[in-house]
């Protein structure tokens, strides 16, 4: 049987920091990702594309902002931002892998799921909304939107204004999870848990209800992982291995860690909150569950001997 | 074996022209529009549901254009926007597919396909853009727009302004056909296919290419039902029955016509076009296609016996 690995995306895989976010930008960065995916396709794994959708997601609630002020139209909770972008985005990857398929006279399908996630409504993230998502609004404009709508703000630790924090529950069950790994061990690459999945509750026993919040990318996707006994999960990020003392004379990159000393680093602080520490918890969670390697690493280095760092189980 | 059946929404199944589209609208006719599936659910039939998403389109570009206005966001060209839709809508049906399912204590699962669709780059239709999409424009701005985008405009028939008009090439091949076959012949529900499909053609032997077009949705279902073998078609739109002589004194309800009379009560153009015409041309494909029949009716009558009009082949 062929070994089957799960990669996730991050969002700057579509659009980075430094671009406007114009479609054909997007094209073209996706393109990029996905000739690095070549390297597993070569080494015949079957694979998982899981992303991020940051950035997407921002221009969505952007763009819905916009329409309601000027045009009336009716607001959007998360959950749907979240759907939108999994259209956008699963499409890109998708024809963008495609062409390189291609391209390089390789004969893989491509399918790409819209992914729904359930979570708890007793998550006791929902009590402490903690993840900023859309626009920066001043003090003002989130104080009256927040009198308005019950949404909770927060200050930017950049100042660059006030944005909307939601919750991030912990992601439970994974929609069309045995489809994922049927079609993936078929053969066919498979785009899912876009965004970390459209994250939803029970809120009476027979009625699923999408729910303004946004769920760990990199949390789903491990969970994934472990579910469909993925044989290795890779994280990108932007750097290509893991460092301890990050941007002190001390920095140091980590070619391996047990799970324990991940978690040692953890305890101390060593990774930032929001960026790579969730990425770790990630890869723990993911080695603790099958035994099998966490890479995390950047696209460049995806697939190649020493090429990130890697989280062991011993 | 079981018989495979597709099921054609209209965009009105999420989003009636009476509502302003809360999501909360679109979650409630969704639930409704789930519940009408459950008579073939019940008569042990496979399904693959295919969707229309005018109004919602309608709405994202409208957005898209206010984002662009107020914050400068990027352009947004409609096979984007169809992706989207796909997002939203497939996510909409899903949740209440699984919701109706639940409350009925039926044991299927649902799964929602991004589908891209290709289509042919020298399709006559580029030629001759008709089809309306996004928000209307005075005479002055859809110029000026016109002349900045290359985009061609046209004068609403009801006099509402000027709308963009794009091209609505014939679809050709349906991305992930053999999955979602497979997908529904195993008992989920598949979501594929909405508003037609993600339209693109090859601009180069090795790039796929997202255009700024849309594929009429009851075709493009059509010529999934027939690559997937399906063993009945079912366009759903507002009214019961094909008419002919619609809206006249000799208005006549028709239970069944053959494919040549079908063909020659559009050749006296009784039928709208962009509204009962297309339905029936599609129709006619499947029923040529596959020798099956296919039934235009209201989500009210599906299933039901002597519900809808059915096309025969003979």
């Amino acid at each position: 049987m062929k070994k089957l690995a799960v990669v996730a995306l991050g969002g700057n895989a579509l659009l980075r920091s430094d671009q406007k976010g114009t479609i054909d930008d997007q094209e073209a960065n996706a393109y990029y990702t996905a000739e690095r995916l070549l390297t597993l396709i070569r080494a015949d794994y079957n694979v998982v594309v899981t992303h991020g959708n940051g950035p997407q997601v921002g221009n969505i609630l952007l763009s819905n902002t916009a329409g309601n002020k000027l045009y009336g139209l009716p607001d959007m909770p998360l959950d749907i931002a979240v759907a939108y972008s999994q259209g956008f985005i699963g499409y890109v990857i998708e024809q963008q892998l495609r062409n390189v398929m291609k391209a390089n006279d390789l004969d893989r399908d491509i399918i790409s799921i819209i992914t729904q996630v359930l979570v708890d409504k007793n998550d006791p993230a929902f009590a402490n909304p903690t993840k900023p998502v859309g626009p920066y609004y001043t003090k003002e404009e989130s104080e009256r939107i927040g009198a308005e709508t019950g949404a909770q703000f927060a200050a930017d630790p950049r100042g660059r204004g006030f944005r909307k924090v939601v919750a991030s529950p912990k992601p439970l069950v994974i929609s069309n999870q045995k489809s994922i790994e049927t079609l993936a061990r078929a053969g066919q690459i498979v785009i899912a848990v876009g965004g970390g999945g459209i994250p939803q509750f029970y809120v009476e026993e027979n009625k699923l209800q999408g729910i303004d919040a946004v769920i760990d990318k990199d949390l789903a996707s491990s969970l994934l992982a472990v579910q469909i006994r993925a044989d290795k999960l890779f994280i990108l990020t932007d750097v290509p291995k893991v460092c301890v003392n990050y941007n002190t004379p001390q920095e140091k990159a980590i070619d391996r860690m047990t799970i324990s000393e991940a978690k040692k680093y953890l305890d101390e602080k060593q990774f930032a909150e929001g960026s790579m520490a969730p990425k770790i918890r990630a890869a723990i969670s993911f080695v603790e569950g099958t035994g099998k390697d966490a890479i995390i690493t950047s696209a460049d280095k995806l697939g190649i001997d020493n090429g990130g760092t890697r989280v062991v189980i011993v």
